[in-house]
């Protein structure tokens, strides 16, 4: 029950990117686990993992490997994070990755693994090894809706996103896909994301434009608050488009980041819109503050809070719920007599206690919604941020108690 | 559906405090909702408020009337939290104190206002004000449990607690109360708690061990990381058992605070316990800390977790979710091939792996128990702290969306 969320229908094939999915029977699922994305030489990678101190056996093998050259090869598998596995599960990783490569003649080192889903049990590597000449038979330009659904774990939807667009006069192309339903938050959650464009950069640019536009999708988005051992996002640049963003090129860098962003964004939003147990996508806005980052925790403090999000899930109007966030953000000097609530285009609150025209049924109207903005003006300044979340519903229970059964 | 609680089946008249219990109808219940606590002269009072910034009404009136004297009165109203109502709000709380005063003779600045309940509807003072001529004619030293369950909102069993310690050879008497289900975190929630004691002890006693407890009780538990408009904590000492504990007696005071603390740990626990939707009461516990405060984060981080609050909602062992919150609690360069984990005496994660002799059976043993210990060895210190918490369940879902209809 995704919110305002539909299967992508067709997603653009990157010239120099081919992909396959496959079912390793990896976990539970009679269906496609394991994704192999194959990267032409000569392109470029850029990629962000999880700050979790626990980061999975595969995120230890995936940067090592990636500090040193370009990867030919990512293989993804989902249903086993293998995470939480030592050094058994270094040693799978990285049994993967010599499978990938004594198949294709590449180097080990050129391959990635990327692994989600259940934490602390072993990975199970001779089922994804002998998937891999099926997988390898199997690449396809086309491949990118069917890599997205393979790498789906408590996902209810594939998610994808693809755009076009027009730099130095010439099209170029940007396909990502996500995965990710529950433990979202700032800086990486359970969720991969791997985008390709056409374009040509330099990886200096390319790291920049990843940096930047994660800042303003995968890091504005939370679920549930709790971070992952997996996470990883990646930005591959083929080059295949002929199209080379000069670094000194200071328009065709930002329609190039631009773009990029507005495909973030969209699986960013995505992945909201199919959280566990979701029936809401709910924005929240901070104006008026006096930093950016008192912005940012006021937001994500009502973002976080369990009775705002049963509040939204109940279309109940219980914005006392939104003020007792905001009193508890940690903002120095709060001076609540000043502080505005929206729903939407409804003033709740204004001075810090009910507003005099408002009505409970107008209230009701816009938390009936699918959509609802939650506005925070707090009159203390000119900073604003804007996080995006959904609701805490039973489902999210049941999901969560559940997953492992 | 408390887990290990039963409603207190006595608890001890404090000498110098009378409390009555009656049905205001301030929202839809038809029982007591309103408290009236009477203390006699030359009684003392330390009192601790939330700090959260947008702090209702009767905070704001309570903290400035307790600054210029000792208070005759405490007005406790459950069902109407009198929070985010402006200027009005501040008014209404007034009004109750001012009809105390006008009925008792007192002044208005002796009557310290309470309220718990809902945010942002207008407190019905008509209703109150109309109660306190019953409310006043029924004050008996024997009101205690009957304060206890006209002060629940979401509470399902009112808590007390009475301990009798020899202080100097002589009996004294503790008795509390405290309310307080849910919008439960550290610096106060959304609870109230009203301690008693016939000590005579001096003010700066008094303030020192009503913060050193709640120090150890109230601020180490937590069931959704909300904190409340309107929590307080209140400790009377009415000094009529005739056992003055002196700054000085180092020893006395020791046994005063450790009674103390011993009530409101218990208190505390009860809160949690009767957390809304509870089925677990889980202790976490973190060693091997290098400091305090990274213990204490690390405790909360977990405890915080709604991975792990629907896992152990679930009685399932997933110990992965654990491993990952501790992966997220920020401490510097955490050495994750230290960390072990416990599910009481089970370790589940050794060296931050799983360990090999561990069995799924024997974890799932642990978790289907009502109460669960979860243990981190972080093995790089030698300071630990330890927090109480519930689980998340279906019926915290429904509660906090349906609380308001």
């Amino acid at each position: 029950m995704a919110v305002g969320l539909t299967p992508p229908t067709h997603l653009l094939p990157i010239q120099g990117v081919r992909l396959s999915a496959v079912a390793a029977g990896i976990h539970y699922r009679g269906h496609a686990d394991l994704a192999l994305i194959d990267i032409s030489p000569g392109a470029r990678m850029a990629a962000a993992f999880t700050r979790n101190a626990c980061c999975a056996a595969p995120v230890v093998v995936a940067k090592r490997h990636l500090a040193s050259r370009t990867p030919r090869f990512l293989l993804v598998n989902a249903g086993n994070a293998n995470a939480g596995m030592g050094e058994i599960g270094m040693q799978d990783a990285l049994s993967c990755c010599r499978a990938v490569a004594e198949l294709t003649g590449c180097d080990s080192g050129e391959v990635l693994p990327f692994s989600t889903g259940v934490i602390g049990q072993r990975l199970p590597t001779d089922r994804i090894i002998g998937a891999l000449p099926q997988a390898l038979g199997h690449l396809d330009a086309d491949g990118w809706r069917a890599a997205a659904a393979a790498i789906m774990t408590t996902d209810t939807i594939p998610k994808g996103v693809s755009r076009t667009v027009v730099i130095d006069g010439k099209p170029i192309h940007i396909t990502g896909i996500v995965k990710g339903a529950g433990m979202i938050r700032p800086d990486m959650a359970t969720m991969l994301a791997f985008l390709a464009t056409d374009v040509s950069a330099s990886q200096g640019l390319l790291n920049d434009v990843l940096r930047e536009t994660i800042a303003v999708s995968f890091n504005r988005i939370t679920v549930d608050g709790d971070t992952s051992t997996n996470d990883a996002c990646v930005l591959i640049a083929t080059g295949r488009s002929g199209v080379f963003v000069e670094p000194g090129n200071a328009e065709a860098s930002a329609q190039l980041q631009a773009a990029i962003s507005d495909v973030m964004v969209k699986l960013a939003q995505a992945i909201v819109r199919d959280a566990e147990g979701a029936t809401k996508f709910i924005t929240i806005t901070v104006r008026g503050a006096a930093s950016v980052d008192e912005a940012r925790r006021t937001a994500f403090t009502i973002a976080h809070s369990p009775l705002v999000k049963t509040a939204c899930f109940a279309s109940d109007p219980n914005w006392g719920r939104i003020l007792a966030a905001v009193g508890r953000a940690g903002l120095a000097q709060l001076a609540i007599d000043q502080v505005e609530i929206f729903l939407d285009e409804v003033c709740v609150a204004r001075q810090g206690a009910v507003a005099l025209d408002y009505t409970e049924a107008a209230g009701r109207q816009v938390m009936t919604k699918p959509e609802i903005t939650i506005g925070i003006d707090l009159h203390r300044g000119s900073n604003a941020f804007h996080v995006w979340t959904s609701d805490l519903s039973y489902d999210y229970i049941r999901i969560n108690a559940e997953y492992r059964s």
